[in-house]
C-alpha cells in the first residue's frame, strides 16, 4: 500500500539525516538547579515561556524581522510597597516609524510582554507590526519582569535564587509596571492623549485583558488572543485542556488517537521490563540513556499539547518548524505505519513531526521540558494556579485527578513558597464573568481558536456590545497575532479584518468623546 | 446693639465654665517621635483620622449605637509579593441581624473603613446601618489596616516604627484586604452569590469607587460619599480647597471672611512684638505659652477647614460637638463683638465655636493638629499627595503656593520615604475621568455637598447612565452617610432615597441577570 511506503521512505530519509547533521536543540538551557520534581503534564500548564528564552535560536538564524529601536526603563521592583528595594531595567522595543504623532493623537499600539524573551514574541506578532502603519501607530514591546533581559537585582541567576527575590514576579506587578511605563512614555513624548491599545497572546492576552480592565484611563481597549482568564479553580472543567488536545487527535483520526491512548501502559510496560529503558532509548532515538519511562511520557504529553496550540493551517515556524496542520501529519505518520508496526515505534515516527520536522536532529535530548527554576514554573506555583485533570474517558493522555496537596508540596520543596490558588479570581475575577462584565468594562476582544487547548479557559462567547469573542473553528493558539501569510485562510483573514474595525471603532470613539469633552 | 448683647453674654458665661469644668481634649494622643515639621495646612490635607484615634472620647460617653460583633480576619501584609513577612488581624465589625440569609441571595453592606479606628466610622454611618433592615443586608465595617486594632507586627510602636514597617500602608493593599476578606466571609457563609455593595465617606469614598472599579467581580456598587478622587496632580485647580472652606465663610458673612483674612497678618505682627506671644497665649486661653504664632495659625485654619467640612444644617457631634450651620454660628460672634473689639479677639470668639461649643473646655492645647507620627501624614507623604495652595484672591487663608520640592524634602526628613505623586493617578485614573468612564464601569454614586471643601476634588456630575454625582447645594462632607435625624433638610432626605432608589437598582439588575445566566 501506498501510505505504508510513505511512512517506509520516510524513515528511509532519517536514517540518512542520522548520518549528516548535528544535534541542534530548541529547547531552553538547562539550569544548573535542582530538578522540579512535579510531574510537568497535570502540575504546570503548557505556556510558551520556554520558546521564548534567552538564546532566540531562531533568531541566531533569522534577520530581525522588524525594525525598532531597544530601549530600558527604571522600574520600582515593588509598586505596591513603600519598601526600599532595588530598582530594575525594563527592556522595551519600540518603534515610532509609522507614528502620526501626538498632535494628531497618533495611537500607541502596546504588547503586554508575557514570560519570554520579548524579542521572541516581537518576531512572532507580525499583525501588531502589520496593522500599525494605517493606524498611523506607535508599537511598543515592553518585556515583562523577570524574564529576557529585564531582570531584577542584575542578573538572572540573582533574581532567580530563592523565594525572596523571586517574589516580586507577579502579574500585578507586571501590570503596573506595564501602567508606569505608558504614563512615562506618553508624557515624555507630550502624548498623553494618544490613544493606547493593548495586545498580547496567551499569558499576554490575559495580561491585555486584566490591563484594560484595571486599567481603563491607561488603555482604550485590548485584543486578548487565546487568553485562557477562566482557567483557575473550577471555573471551567478540570478535563478541558486535555480534552481539546484530544479532541484535535480524534478529529483526525480515531485510531491515532487510539494508539497514543494505548501507547502509555505499553510505555510503561516496557520501562519496567529488563533492558526496557534501553530499548525505549532506542525505539526514540535517544542521545542519551533512558532513566524513567516517565520522562518519556512527558517528553511525548508535551509534545501533543504544544501541537495542538500550534495546529495551524500552513506551514510555521513558531513553537517549532511544523507543516501545515501538524496533527494530521502526526496522525498520518503514526496511522499509516506498515501493518504490524508497534504502538511505541508509530508513536516515535508521529512525535517526529513535532520534535524533527526539518529532519535535521539526530537524536532527542529529552531537556524538552525545562524543569528548572523557571519564571514560568514560578508563576504557576504562586499566583498562576490553573489545575487540570486528564479524564479517563475523553482523554488520549493518562488519566489523572488533579491533587492539590501534591502540588502544594512540590512547590514547598522546590520554591519555598506557598500558592496562592484564590488569588488570581480575587484580584480579577473569573466567576460568573458574564454577569461581572455585562454591565461592566467595554473595549475588549477575546480571541481564540476551537483548535487551540487553551481556549477550554477563555471566554467564547459575547459578555457585551464590547466586550466580545471572536473564535475561529479552525484556529490555534493566537493565530491572529502572527503575521499574514499568502496561504491564510478565508476565516482567519475576516477574523484579523473584525479586530481591526473594532479596533478602529475604539479609536474614533475616543477621538470623538474627545471632541466633545473639548468643546463643552 | 442686642447683638453685642449676646456677645458680651457669651463671653461670660465661658468664664464661669472656666472656672467649673476640667479640661477635654479631644485630639489624639500625642507621640513620641519628632514633630513633623510641615505646615499643616498646605502640605497635608485635613481628612478625618484624627477624629477616629483609638481613644475614641466620643464614644466613652455615649452608648455603643449599633450592635454588632468585633471579629478579626488575618491577612498578608503585602498582597502583591510573595514575600514571607508576618500576617496581621484585620479586626472588622459585622451584624447579621437583619440578613435575609444567602439562599435569598441577602446583599452585604461594606463600609470601606478609612483612616482611623472603625468603631468610630461605624457610629458615625447611621444610614448604611438604618437603610441595611429594609435591604434585608448583612452590614460589614472592616477596618482600615495601620489603624485602630489593625496593626501589623502587633502593636501601633511597631507599625509606625519606621518607613519599612509602614511601608505597605498603601490604599492598593487596603482594598487588597477589603476583596480577601469579602471572599473569604461569603465562602464560609455559603453566600458566593450574595450582592456586595460598598460604601465609603471621605477617603473611605475614595476607596469604595475605586473598589467598585478595581474589584467589579467582588462588589456590584458603590456609593461614594464626599470622595475626593480628583485631588491628585493638577486635575483640579489647587486653590479649589481653600477657596470652597473661603466661600462657606464669605458666604455667611463677608465681613466675617475679611476679619479671618485680616487676622493672618495681625497674629504674625504680635507675635513678634515683645511679650506678643504671652498676649497671643491670653487671647485664645492657651494652657501652654505659645511657642511660635505659626502654632496659632495651624490651629485657626485647622479650625475652619474642619468648621467647613461639618457645616451640617443641624446640631451634631460628628468631629465636633456643633450646633447647625457652625459657620453661620462663627460668623455671627466674630462679627457681632461691640464695636472695637480687636481682630483676634474676635477670631477667639469665633472659633470658641468649634473648640469649645459645649463650653467644657477652659484652656485649649493646640495640639489639635497631630504633628506626629499617624497614619494619615504617612499615606499623605506617599500615595495620597493632594496638592493645595491658597489664592491671594479668593481665599481667606494666608497665601500659599504648593512648593512639592519643600515637601518632598520634609516627607524625606520625617518619615524617610519619598512621595510618588503620580502614582494614585497612574493606578486609579482621574485625568479624564469624564472620556475614560464614559463607556467604562457602572454603578458608582458620587455623592457630596457644594459646603464641603472636598467637593472641589470630587465628581460633581453624571460620567454616565449609573455612574452618576448626587450633589446637594447645602450639603457638607458625607452628610448623606450619618443617621437620619428629625431636623433633617427636605435636600437630604431625597438625596439618601435616591441613594436608596439607585442601590435597589443594582441589586434587582444583579437578581435580574443572575436568572437569566442561570435558566439559560
Amino acid at each position: 500500500m501506498a501510505q505504508h511506503e510513505v511512512c517506509h521512505l520516510k524513515q528511509k530519509k532519517l536514517c540518512l539525516q542520522h548520518l549528516l547533521i548535528i544535534v541542534v536543540s530548541y529547547s531552553t538551557p538547562s539550569v544548573a538547579t535542582p530538578p522540579f520534581n512535579v510531574s510537568p503534564l497535570k502540575q504546570v500548564p503548557r505556556f510558551l515561556g520556554k520558546f521564548a528564552g534567552s538564546t532566540k535560536p531562531h533568531s541566531q538564524i533569522q534577520q530581525q524581522a522588524y525594525l525598532y529601536e531597544t530601549r530600558y526603563f527604571e522600574q520600582r521592583l515593588d509598586h505596591f510597597s513603600f519598601s526600599e528595594i532595588p530598582k530594575f531595567q525594563q527592556r522595551y522595543l519600540i518603534s515610532t516609524e509609522h507614528w502620526i504623532g501626538p498632535q494628531r493623537l497618533g495611537p500607541i499600539f502596546f504588547y503586554c510582554g508575557n514570560e519570554g524573551d520579548i524579542v521572541w514574541f516581537a518576531d512572532n506578532t507580525g499583525f501588531v507590526w502589520e496593522i500599525a502603519p494605517e493606524f498611523g501607530a506607535m508599537v511598543v514591546f515592553p518585556e515583562h519582569r523577570y524574564y529576557g533581559e529585564s531582570m531584577p537585582y542584575g542578573s538572572k541567576d540573582e533574581a532567580y535564587k530563592n523565594a525572596t527575590t523571586l517574589s516580586y514576579l507577579t502579574a500585578e506587578q507586571a501590570l503596573a509596571d506595564f501602567a508606569v511605563l505608558i504614563t512615562d512614555l506618553k508624557k515624555n513624548m507630550s502624548a498623553e492623549d494618544s490613544p493606547v491599545v493593548l495586545f498580547g497572546g496567551s499569558y499576554g492576552g490575559m495580561l491585555a485583558a486584566w490591563m484594560r480592565l484595571k486599567y481603563p484611563h491607561i488603555a482604550i481597549g485590548a485584543l486578548a488572543a487565546s487568553a485562557p482568564i477562566l482557567q483557575f479553580e473550577n471555573i471551567v472543567p478540570l478535563e478541558i485542556f486535555y480534552d481539546i488536545v484530544s479532541n484535535d487527535f480524534k478529529r483526525e483520526s480515531s485510531s491515532c488517537f487510539s494508539y497514543i491512548k494505548q501507547s502509555w501502559n505499553e510505555l510503561t510496560s516496557k520501562g519496567q521490563t529488563n533492558d526496557g529503558l534501553m530499548q525505549l532509548t532506542k525505539t526514540f532515538h535517544l542521545c542519551g540513556e533512558l532513566k524513567s519511562s516517565e520522562d518519556l511520557s512527558d517528553w511525548l504529553e508535551s509534545a501533543y499539547s504544544y501541537l495542538a496550540m500550534a495546529n495551524y493551517p500552513y506551514y510555521a515556524e513558531f513553537l517549532m518548524p511544523l507543516p501545515g496542520h501538524p496533527i494530521r501529519e502526526v496522525c498520518k505518520r503514526i496511522d499509516q505505519c506498515p501493518e504490524g508496526t508497534g504502538v511505541l515505534e508509530r508513536i516515535y515516527q508521529g512525535v517526529n513531526v513535532y520534535y524533527n520536522y526539518t529532519g535535521q536532529v539526530s537524536c532527542f535530548a529529552l531537556d524538552d521540558d525545562p524543569h528548572g527554576m523557571n519564571g514560568w514554573n514560578w508563576q504557576a506555583c504562586t499566583e498562576m494556579v490553573m489545575p487540570m485533570s486528564s479524564s479517563q474517558e475523553s482523554s488520549m493522555f493518562p488519566a489523572y485527578s488533579y491533587n492539590y496537596s501534591s502540588f502544594l508540596e512540590d512547590c514547598i520543596k522546590n520554591f519555598g513558597v506557598k500558592p496562592r490558588p484564590r488569588w488570581i479570581t480575587t484580584q480579577f475575577g473569573g466567576h460568573n464573568i458574564d454577569v461581572v462584565l455585562k454591565k461592566f468594562g467595554s473595549n475588549i476582544i477575546f480571541s481564540g481558536g476551537l483548535l487551540d487547548p487553551w481556549s477550554g479557559g477563555s471566554v467564547l462567547s459575547n459578555i457585551s456590545e464590547s466586550i466580545v469573542a471572536l473564535v475561529t473553528e479552525e484556529g490555534a493558539h493566537h493565530l491572529d497575532l502572527r503575521a499574514s501569510t499568502s496561504n491564510d485562510p478565508c476565516w482567519l483573514v475576516k477574523q484579523r479584518e473584525s479586530e481591526k474595525q473594532l479596533i478602529r471603532g475604539w479609536i474614533s470613539d475616543y477621538y470623538e468623546n474627545k471632541k466633545v469633552i473639548f468643546n463643552m
